[in-house]
């Protein structure tokens, strides 16, 4: 039965690439207000596809923030359903002079397609649509099991709407698990599923000094600078060797198992090579909003700055209690002359699956075909907070079988997706949908 | 002689202003490479006006930069050569949203003219050629002294090109003495001459860690984050008091005399309501580009941050060696996994005027004459490079006769001049001219 999906996959790769690309010219970044029509078009134009290929109930669903798109086909009574999670939102391309092609004009060099989007999550969630348009062709109108889709267009920003719509109507994405492919591969041809999360909480502390921006010649000296002051709090939230110093932070974190030690010690990781001068440090700053940053020289002690600053939480770490211990922290720190608000722009919590279920099974073995080798389980650095969402809400185990590479430029310049591991996605998709139907 | 032309003045006070609000509508901002053509308009309107009132050799003088804009009149023999310098370029009026009226839409509030530039200079450079047309008019083209205007658009981006000018063309300056009105008053009503000015050196550290920018789910804790590496520096370059922790800046510093110690406890102020919690503090962060500072949450670890950190001079720092000891130091601080670059964007020498000179005395006097009151002699906090070059290449004094005042907004939103001061500058220029000529 696979072998006419399989051979329907290998004869459209060129087309499929096409799509995909079509898909990664529009810059649907969803934290940006000005493209929100662009992040509205990106559903659209996956609704569309989705009707295209033979799904069923298609819909575009409002939230709060961006839509989220829905579909299934549920003619399998028996068969297990699966939920097909993935989202069309991209991270902003800045900074753009570091581009060697533009991030909204995919381009192939090297057996690579260059785009932001192009692994996270544009190209890896087009795999399952694609391996579902192969079964759907090769069985005319059928699928194997029962599948349902739910993309959404805020991942990158904190995924309000899903988890909202996740929370409310839990009875709309029944199923037996999740599959998620918005991870990355060990190494090059080392089938990998992704069985821990880290959490995060992502905050911004605005400092306020003046009423107003002074001039730094006649205030400079008297008047509370605050850039000085979000630096003297910033260096003291971690130490030289990254580790994080809010009281309380690691307080009760649970270790990996010696077992999963062991089994870490075993993969193909060169540590030095990584540069890994520091373990554990969970705390980084991703820019400084205010003042003056044009090019040049202005003298002025501007009278607000900003930090942007997360934490990314291992098991057993609560996004609130961190939150709340962080903020009564950065407080504690605050200088004489300037006033301090922290605020919480998103959180996820950390996560660990359990790998003894027939859906891990199922993937292990479907990869196995594909890459003839075993595959390795492994804890990823990233948040996806949606895990956390399915468990909780409907009680579902998260199948996360990614294919990006860890030089696949997450969130930076130069995003790109190793075509061979686009093709071979959508492979082991259709042999994982396949064996599940058996 | 000087009534007709005080007469004048006051007959035409609505015009004056009138012609300087159309000066402020040029957003002449020198150090934003776009408004290139706007600092050119500013100094072709001047150049025009400077002939329309009977100034002589009218030319626009190239430099590297923007151009300067210089006149003459020196039909007087036998009387002294006034040398009036001012600046018709601007600040950048970020943050925008911050001013009540536009920064380029010139706005009358309370007897106050709220625009960019509207005190810093283009206001007061424009007293200057106001009251030259009062004397020229009520001469029949004549005027009391000698006097050669020179004008330039580089002010607040360090003034490279006038500097050069004054070294390689010394003779085309030549005069007895510098007039110049870019300072403030120490309080309403309280006639001010400023007698020493601060140095400075404006730099920007880039501290860079991987090479390109980094997800920080995957790479979080392991690449090393230059905004925190920045924040370390940062806090280490001065104490909680804002004592410098350079190791060597106070040294050879001049102290103030104790008769000028004596002086300024006499002066009205009041060292609570300035908020001064700290005393000598010369260094200051300005802003801090680099990584991501848009609306909401991006988890990136930069690659590159900068930090735009300026300092100021007393007298007898040398820029030179201050940029010095600062650079050895703040590499000396760089954490591992960051390489620094630290660099000087422009400097310019601290200053202390003396008094005794009939410049000076003629300034007391005319103020006098107009405000009832003697007048006070301070140093101000600002750097005006300019004195410095008029003193090494000219050998001559500057009067800084300035009518801001202190709550004017230099360099900040809802930038002022008090219209009362535009007309009481006015008056005391004529008043000063005339008395030269005597």
């Amino acid at each position: 039965m696979p072998t006419t999906a399989l051979q329907f996959a290998r004869d459209n790769q060129t087309r499929f690439l096409s799509e995909l690309k079509n898909l990664l010219r529009i810059p649907s970044i969803s934290t940006l207000p000005e493209n929100r029509a662009y992040v509205r078009h990106a559903a659209e134009v996956l609704a569309k596809e989705l009707k295209r290929i033979g799904m069923q109930h298609v819909e575009i669903i409002k939230t709060g923030g961006h839509p989220l798109v829905y579909a299934d086909w549920l003619h399998a009574p028996g068969k297990p359903t699966c939920l097909c999670y993935g989202h069309y939102d991209v991270q902003p391309p800045d900074p753009l002079e570091e581009w060697i092609s533009p991030p909204f004009e995919p381009t192939v060099r090297d057996g690579n397609l260059y785009a932001r989007g192009a692994v996270d999550d544009k190209g890896q969630m087009y795999m399952h649509i694609k391996a579902l348009e192969c079964l759907l062709h090769a069985s005319k109108g059928k699928l194997p099991l029962n599948v349902r889709v739910i993309l959404e267009g805020e991942e990158e920003v904190g995924g309000e709407g899903i988890a909202r719509f996740v929370r409310e109507h839990p009875e709309r994405l029944k199923a037996d698990f999740a599959l998620i492919s918005d991870t990355e591969m060990f190494a090059p041809d080392l089938p990998t599923l992704c069985v821990g999360l880290r959490g995060m909480i992502y905050t911004e502390i605005e400092a306020r000094g003046a009423a107003t921006d002074l001039h730094s010649g006649i205030y400079g000296g008297a008047a509370p600078n605050p850039f000085f002051a979000l630096c003297q709090i910033i260096a003291q939230l971690k130490d030289e060797d990254g580790c994080v110093l809010i009281p309380g932070f690691y307080e009760g974190i649970i270790a990996p198992s010696p077992e999963e030690l062991a089994a870490w010690k075993s993969l193909p990781f060169k540590e030095k090579e990584f540069q890994r001068k520091e373990v554990g440090s969970l705390l980084e700053i991703h820019g400084m909003p205010g003042g003056f940053i044009a090019e040049g020289a202005k003298t002025v002690i501007p009278a607000r700055a900003l930090a942007k600053i997360s934490m990314r939480l291992v098991p057993n770490m609560d996004p609130k209690r961190i939150f709340k211990i962080y903020k009564r922290f950065v407080e504690s720190l605050c200088p004489k002359g300037i006033a301090l608000t922290v605020r919480l722009l998103h959180s996820g919590d950390p996560i660990v699956i359990g790998v003894d279920n027939p859906y891990v099974k199922a993937a292990t073995a479907a990869m196995h075909d594909v890459f003839g080798k075993d595959t390795v389980f492994v804890r990823s650095g990233g948040s996806i907070p949606i895990v956390g969402d399915f468990e909780r809400s409907l009680k579902i185990p998260s199948v996360m079988m990614g294919f990006g590479l860890p030089d696949d430029n997450l969130h930076a310049p130069n995003e790109k997706f190793h075509i061979a591991n686009f093709y071979r996605g959508i492979e082991s998709l259709i042999r994982f949908f396949d064996r599940l139907g058996e």
